[in-house]
């Protein structure tokens, strides 16, 4: 599939190379991908620049966040929640339309110090809040509930035996997501419903950020027991 | 030990029972024993009055809330999210001075329909509220993301393969309430902190509604898989 995404942090880094090796079209895009390719320390969290990062993964493109939009029959938002509908807008309203826009992203708030705090939660959420800008987008919220490390990976924890929730208002589009997350190796999928149901998973980070707090690694995740 | 349970609805009852069961001495406290004891219908969970229930569990005395708390060595917070701090004045401050404030409730809010909201959440907790109105009492906050009958019987579920979490700003009070949680027969008791850690399991409960939404049944709850 030709699969845009948007974001060349961790976590679009983590997507784009996974989605690369199962053998999809990927292109990444970034606000300025020059300016992006110019740098050349690492970035706040140690990733090495970009420029380093894509010689190593020669089959993923680099582009605008528009091209990656108008590129991808599917689009992941891999962007910090803070920026998401910013990053999205410049991706393009009609180059987006139609199409499956995978959330991955967090609200955030880092403004309140550490750990962060969320800058939407409890009567809404991102999720929604992309959903509501980009109505003739069919928004798929999932993986936000874990490190960009499992997110593709997840038999690198307990052999899988953990859990990815998904929501959005279009099961054909969940279908789809579906699918692909079964390839990244994901064995428990829930779907919790329509795109409400992402405030659920987005105000799982706080308890996500205290466990990493108390066991001082990022390698964990949750298993819905039933 | 000597433990006083504020609140006779399901989490109360199925405390207090199985705090007897252990060999305890439970005394529940309510606003007005006599008014709760004269109701003759199920309550608005389907549960049999408390005049029922107390037939069947002679041994847990019976009370009002300043009565229960000056009974305990241990209290615990029993009741909705939406009156705790009141229940807990009316327990009286004094009754609760230099005790330990086991909390397991959430401060949900169905006043905007369901699935309910929290009225507390994000930059602070209903367990961060109780110790800053309760000073002298050591609050530990947990049992506060799974239902009743696995609060006080994990092994009903996947043997108790599933996690509880604990938060509270005293050390000693967390050792004590996790022997009882072991008694209850948790296996996987996870420390997250100091208080303000309570914010992420009671943001939790939005995923639990939505799970519940989703699967149709309570029996369910999060195993941290590390």
């Amino acid at each position: 599939m030709k699969i845009g995404v948007l974001g060349t942090g961790t976590v679009g880094r983590a997507i784009a190379s996974k989605l690369a090796e199962l053998g999809h079209a990927v292109l990444v895009g970034t606000r300025d991908p020059a300016a992006t390719l110019s740098r050349t320390d690492p970035d706040m969290y140690g990733n090495p620049p970009l420029k380093v990062w894509r010689e190593k993964h020669p089959k993923v493109e680099l582009g605008t966040f528009a091209q990656a939009a108008a590129h991808g029959e599917l689009v992941v938002n891999a962007t910090a929640g803070g920026v998401s509908i910013e990053a999205l807008e410049a991706a393009g309203e009609t180059n987006l339309a139609g199409k499956i826009v995978v959330d991955l992203a967090n609200p955030l708030d880092f403004s309140r110090g550490m750990p962060p705090s969320l800058s939407v939660c409890n009567t809404d959420s991102l999720g929604e809040q992309i959903q509501r800008a980009f109505p003739r987008s069919k928004v798929v919220k999932t993986l936000n509930t874990m490190n960009a490390h499992l997110m593709v990976g997840p038999g690198q924890l307990a052999d899988g035996a953990h859990t990815v929730f998904v929501s959005g208002n279009d099961a054909a589009a969940k279908g789809t997501v579906t699918k692909l997350l079964e390839s990244f190796g994901w064995k428990d999928i829930v779907d919790l419903g329509d795109i409400t149901t992402a405030r659920g998973t987005e105000m799982m980070l706080p308890i996500w950020v205290r466990v990493f707090g108390a066991t001082k690694s990022p390698m964990f995740s949750f298993k819905l027991v039933r």
